[in-house]
């Protein structure tokens, strides 16, 4: 059995999402968004996702960690913004000694619907197939756990990074 | 007196200075650059630049830090990587209490050379007019330099950043 937190960064709302994972069984564990405080300067905004994540990891000790590799993002100012927090997500966890895996959005999509191509409806639709028990409000926090599924099935995989 | 550390983000190279100001006299203290591993998956080599940074502001007791605001990147995907050393290099002093100025590469030219649009030579030529007893072999450390002198300047203004 393995316990494996997905993070789908961002500098507002930064998903997280654990479960557990035995053989083809999947478990839900819990889920939400770190929301760190907007009207503060970046550095305590990046600050605010490294407590929050380093809090989650205390919290519910998983063994491993994941987080989408590439964003879609429209420009070079988003993706220096994203890629800030992205930093953060990838980082809090080899801190702390997890092995963390990274996994394209398109790998993402098609580990938890099927196709690479999937709608966000979709992706919340198979997420509440696959974990029945999971409870949660916003896309951010189903797409942490889609990551955490994918990390799940690829986990032994290339794209796994070597443990900390 | 105030002591600071400037730091010049990069995923392969991460410059670092610390200098201490006292009214319009600046003294170095020290300077170098974090090489985070290159072979080592991303998660690593930034948990590696937080690590370093960590230990810096460790060894060397800085009261405020500095860093560069925005990166001059050809395209979304270099400004992605950029993003993710940045988020360490704004959020590990912030996680250890001390406040955080960022300031544009322009405005830093400006304050150690004169003017906006300076060459890394003359940036590395002004650094050591105005810091004799600094000795650095690369430009990340002069640069990082650089930041720390704009930061002496510059952080009773507008833009230095709330202490944390």
């Amino acid at each position: 059995m393995v316990r494996i937190i997905g993070i789908d960064p961002g500098l507002r709302r930064c998903g997280w999402g654990v479960i557990e994972s035995e053989g083809n069984r999947l478990r839900y564990v819990a889920c939400g968004a770190i929301r760190p405080p907007v009207e503060q300067p970046l550095a305590l905004r990046l600050a605010a996702l490294f407590t929050g994540i380093s809090a989650l990891i205390e919290q519910y000790a998983p063994d491993e960690a994941a987080v989408e590799e590439t964003f879609v993002s429209p420009g070079v100012r988003t993706a220096l913004h994203l890629g800030q927090a992205r930093g953060i997500a990838l980082a809090t966890p080899a801190i702390r000694g997890l092995p963390v895996g990274e996994y394209a959005a398109n790998l993402i999509k098609k580990s938890v619907v099927g196709t690479g191509h999937a709608e966000k409806a979709q992706v919340q639709a198979m997420v509440r197939a696959l974990l029945p028990t999971a409870s949660f409000e916003s896309h951010d926090a189903a797409d942490a756990l889609a990551i955490a599924i994918c990390h799940a099935h690829h986990r032994n995989h290339a794209l796994m990074v070597a443990r900390a």
